[in-house]
């Protein structure tokens, strides 16, 4: 019944390709996977045929496009609501797609300074009080999430929110971020889940290096 | 059974407050309103108080709280699934999301330069190119929704899509924007829209002046 179609950017620096590919993945949903590098000079111009937003990415099926990170989301758990996209209870499914949702719009400091590079060995990166505070800012909502559900993931069973979020997972082992024992031992939970690996593994073979989101040169606090 | 209490900033200023403010009371949900003032030099202590992330929108639900406007959107909408706050059809109501996620971490240009600010007469404002940008992506998105519905709203009837684009509506309208006339119908139907028509003269009501919500000076292009 599924003919999804994910098209991503290249694996070791798309984190927004990597969460619903990630999410899709972990729910066991059905989908075939289209690779559009973005490592043109001047962009892939296949890209900008693919997507309207000249963006990735971009689920497409038959007729129909879907965009955004988060909306792709949302239309799999549709087709597929039984597939554990969100957590069962409603209170839960609220607070996953709130802290899903803030991930989207915000934590900009973190995702300026320290863009997700799958490939960089870790490294202790000293960042900015703005990046620390959003490194604050996301350790409160793992802490109350996981205090909640008691764990592995934010809310118990691996979920959407845990794939929004692991991205910054990676930045934070990449750049050595300080956090605390809870956030260490729910890094670790999303770094072995298995879609995790798939996507991780296959972004560091990736042989193709993007200038632009190599790590820039960073002043010291 | 609805004992929801949702926090929202000053209504002359706060686009996201306005934005499940809209679409819960255009659903016709039933909801009690807390205005927290954010006019304080300092920040209103009490926001920081009431919510986790120091941000409003905030809807609280008895021991529940949800945050982004989204995310308030999709609680209302798994609370009251047939008040039509999504489009029926489950490819309209993809689009719809997209399209509303798209506004949620996009457009930074156009936020950037012009504030919502409804008390302002209309003027002509001269702005840079990445705002055009960001008004023709706008146009297009609207173009292709209200042809594919056939109007007045996105997708026929007033939905959270159109409630997550009436804050741009206002800024359209308020900087004078240059539109097309099928883009001119569409802000026509937001700004005529009562439960758009009821925020906007709240807004236009408040007494208070927040300097940093005022408009800043803009070079010209």
């Amino acid at each position: 019944m599924s003919d999804l179609v994910l098209h991503v950017g290249n694996k070791n620096y798309s984190s927004w390709s990597m969460r619903p590919w990630v999410a899709l993945t972990a729910a066991g949903i059905p989908f075939r996977e289209v690779l559009l590098r973005f490592d043109f000079p001047a962009g892939n111009p296949e890209i900008r045929a693919v997507s309207p937003s000249g963006k990735v990415p971009l689920l497409r099926d038959g007729e129909l496009d879907v965009w955004e990170s988060l909306a792709i989301i949302e239309y799999a758990a549709d087709l597929f609501p039984d597939a554990g996209l969100w957590p069962e209870g409603r209170r839960e499914r609220a607070v996953a797609r709130a802290i899903s949702s803030e991930m989207a719009t915000g934590f900009a400091a973190l995702r300026g300074a320290c863009p997700m590079n799958l490939r960089l060995e870790p490294m202790t990166l000293a960042v900015q009080p703005a990046v620390l505070a959003n490194v604050a800012r996301i350790e409160t909502l793992w802490a109350d999430c996981l205090a909640s559900s008691g764990g592995p993931y934010l809310f118990g069973a691996f979920c959407a929110a845990d794939a929004m979020y692991a991205p910054v997972v990676s930045r934070f082992h990449t750049y050595g971020l300080p956090v605390s024992d809870t956030s260490r031992a729910y890094m670790q939970a999303v770094m072995a889940h298995p879609a995790v690996v798939e996507w991780v593994d296959a972004g560091r073979a990736e042989p193709w290096i993007v200038a632009e989101d190599e790590l820039p040169a960073i002043p010291k606090p």
